[in-house]
């Protein structure tokens, strides 16, 4: 572990930036005198001086005259996820606390999964269109069904992706693009590639559970860096962390994060790939919701800022066409030989026929067309979801604001615990994800992701529901979660 | 490295041995002196004397009175691969001795690479009924094409594989079957969860190259066990080595293996999964060619004898349906669940419509229809190349005579070179497999492998050029290959 460089006063502010993130401090609340802290901490009232100093300038706390210092009322969204120092160390990630939470998701009754997990109901795939195009490729494109397409996969299918913009900005050519089985099996390859056992790599905090299992596996150490549920990872503090730890591959999900359905402006992912381009870190981008925006165009990828080939895109059709298509791509910028190379190592290549399907389908145009209505629909699926949760949830409760994608990201008040909504939901055959299984650090505690794709009729009974036995439960006891013992009361 | 704990005089038998099967000695040839042998090898006459008579009672040698100790000509198929102390060492693979070998192949000519890779021609597929069962599958079972199928796989289709006798004898009930994207994944997956980089492999020499790949890419030893082209994996040499080395797991293609197209008899089978067993040894074993006997029931497997779980049954449908399908399957024993998980983490699955429509395809019955007319073709067909290569190519030429599958294995007379004879055939666009690919030790360098899944109408005439090309060539010099240096020359 390479030493820290922050300066004394910058870890106190860290430190009461991250009891505020974590509950523990809420707005109005007055945090300890200066002369209180010093002591507690051991440290200069000067330096907690300029550690209060610095928080006042961030708008985390203001200073009323004769009274002290109060936590200030920010922005409710923004501070879902605000950088939060306690993400900083690298952590072996827990299989156990990981995978048993998606396990039990799993297991429950399947018609209640759908606000659990982030995939659309089933009258939004577009199943006629596959139906056509599967038929056209087993009867029309017969022989070539038959064949393995080894390699980077079926070269229109390719082709398609390359012309059809679903890069976001990036100019490929079919040649830099390898068809996978899904965009976790892009991922797998291109972490399988860039990392040995042992290595760091950055991701955004929260993130999907299931790239933190692959990580597990590969048994990488994980740098949970904050995203905004806004504007998605926060790039200063990824600076910070490159300075600190020697991070082998960044992980992003810049378009409309899982789970808190950021977007990541455009300047920030030119920063964030310029940043890396300099220090020659590859960046893994996971674009699978790219193609989901709610309104006006598709956004840019980062791979689009990249000239270097640094940028791994990875992306698949399951969140457009199906998941049971398994259809995905990676665009492996400089790995190109290598990707190719484990692909074919790993299964050969992937199924012919659904690769065929997919070619078909987006020559037609019928994919095109397609995705604008699934835009317009997830839109108005999620403002049903967000306006229902906000009504029905407990008063206090934080919900973010996607402008795309199809997950919707919830704060509980009072330090609710979202894990125990989850098993009581379950018991009403409600499933939804909680906060905890995004993160190896015990954060998101009151965090729960809920799923626009599977909006319908019925849904706003059971958001009801959830809200309802939301309310019943109690708040958090208000003890810092934090820190640990004698420190962590004394702040 | 442990230490190896051959006797003194099974060395030097061992040595003899290895140069006979490399083609250093050939039948008739006099070998040296116990005395001779004895001095140069610094080891008393007693030794030699004692390899000697092991050799004679093995008939690989003659005593001839007042003329010395001849080599025997022993039934030529059985020696090819016979047991052979040289691939005794586990070795790294060799990424550029494998691969490169592989990359050409790959990138000759389309039409021409049908006599080199181990497929069947395309008429020889079940187009109709695969065409029939895609469309059912998206037509009649739309919604289940369009969904994810986790974990294990789609139930339908373990459950056909299940009671369709696919297993060779193993009673399986479908929560122990994992469907995957081909065998090669299933391997994958069982190395994966099997072994650590640096651990050692036993594997049948010579072996299918991609497996090699494989093992190369896990950072895999490979200890590489002589395989004869009649009867398989030799056991009693396999039983040594597991006693000399740490051995991790073991692999095999006891039915209609790749490239020498034996079939390990069941007494064989029962022994190695026994031996296996009592040492606590899993065995993958690649059954990929087992549904394709040439006449009578389909060999049992491996896995059939098992008791204690420790065989993980990997095969597919791409030599039976068609590869372009990847539709493949583990039985893996006692390693179900981390298998299962792996499997998921992966690519979360394989490809629904394929599943479906496999499922479909054995449900009707139409599969087991199909497979009875491949097994009849099949065997015409290998009787036909057989036939072509023993007549076209020069005297001297061994072929193996397998039972099933549709690999040929050829020895080319007089030490001549098959990589020389690959590179000569390129150039006439004809693709063979040379023999060096299935060795990671510079074996097999006379031999190679040819495809009976394609012969046709053309195929005799290429065999012409091919056996015509070959008798053009020159035969190697009548050096030792197996020893190098003053040590090699002196025996």
């Amino acid at each position: 572990m390479t030493e820290r460089k922050t300066s004394r006063h910058e870890d106190v502010a860290n430190r009461i930036v991250s009891l505020i993130a974590e509950g523990a401090y809420k707005a109005g609340d007055r945090i300890p005198s200066l002369r209180e802290l010093a002591d507690s901490l051991r440290v200069s009232v000067n330096t907690v001086r300029e550690a209060y100093a610095h928080l006042e300038e961030r708008r985390y706390i203001e200073a009323r005259s004769q009274s002290g210092y109060f936590v200030l009322n920010r922005p409710e969204i923004a501070r879902l996820g605000e950088p939060h120092p306690a993400a900083m160390d690298p952590d072996r990630v827990s299989l156990c606390r990981i995978y048993c939470a998606y396990q039990e998701l799993g297991t429950a009754p399947e018609d209640a999964c759908g606000l659990g997990i982030a995939t659309l109901a089933q009258d939004m795939w577009p199943l006629e269109r596959l139906q056509k195009a599967t038929v056209d490729a087993v009867r029309l494109r017969g022989n070539e069904a038959l064949h393995y397409q080894l390699g980077p996969g079926y070269g229109p299918l390719r082709e398609q992706i390359a012309i059809t913009g679903l890069s976001g900005g990036s100019r490929l050519s079919p040649d830099e693009i390898i068809v996978t089985s899904g965009c976790q099996e892009a991922i797998y390859l291109a972490l399988s590639v860039l990392t040995r056992p042992g290595d760091t790599v950055a991701v955004e905090s929260p993130i999907y559970f299931n790239l933190l299992k692959l990580m597990e596996y590969l048994g990488l150490k994980v740098l949970e860096i904050p995203c905004s549920p806004v504007d998605g990872m926060h790039v200063e503090t990824l600076r910070f962390a490159l300075d600190q730890y020697d991070v082998k591959a960044v992980l992003t999900i810049a378009n409309y994060h899982n789970p808190t359905g950021s977007l990541m402006p455009d300047e920030r992912k030119e920063e964030l790939v310029s940043l890396l381009s300099r220090r020659g870190i590859p960046l893994i981008e996971d674009d699978i919701y790219g193609e989901l925006c709610f309104s006006g165009e598709r956004p840019r990828t980062c791979q689009s800022f990249d000239r270097d080939g640094i940028v791994l895109l990875c992306s698949s059709f399951s969140k457009t066409i199906s998941p049971g298509l398994r259809i995905g791509w990676i665009s492996p910028g400089k790995w190109q030989r290598e990707i190719e190379e484990l692909k074919t190592l790993i299964n050969l290549g992937s199924s012919s026929i659904p690769q065929i399907a997919t070619a078909l389908l987006l020559q037609d145009g019928g994919f095109q067309r397609h995705v604008r209505r699934l835009r317009t629909s997830l839109r108005d699926k999620m403002a049903a979801l967000r306006a229902a949760t906000l009504e029905c949830f407990p008063e206090g409760t934080v919900v973010s604001d996607p402008a795309g994608g199809m997950v919707l990201w919830v704060e509980l008040p009072d330090g609710k615990n979202a894990r125990d909504l989850y098993k009581r939901a379950l018991e009403r055959d409600i499933v939804i994800a909680p906060g905890s299984m995004f993160s190896l650090q015990g954060r998101f505690t009151s965090m729960l992701r809920l799923n626009a794709g599977v909006w319908g009729p019925t849904t706003g009974k059971r958001i009801a529901e959830l809200g309802a036995l939301a309310a019943e439960m109690p708040g958090a006891s208000r003890s810092p979660v934090a820190g640990t013992g004698t420190e962590g009361k004394a702040v």
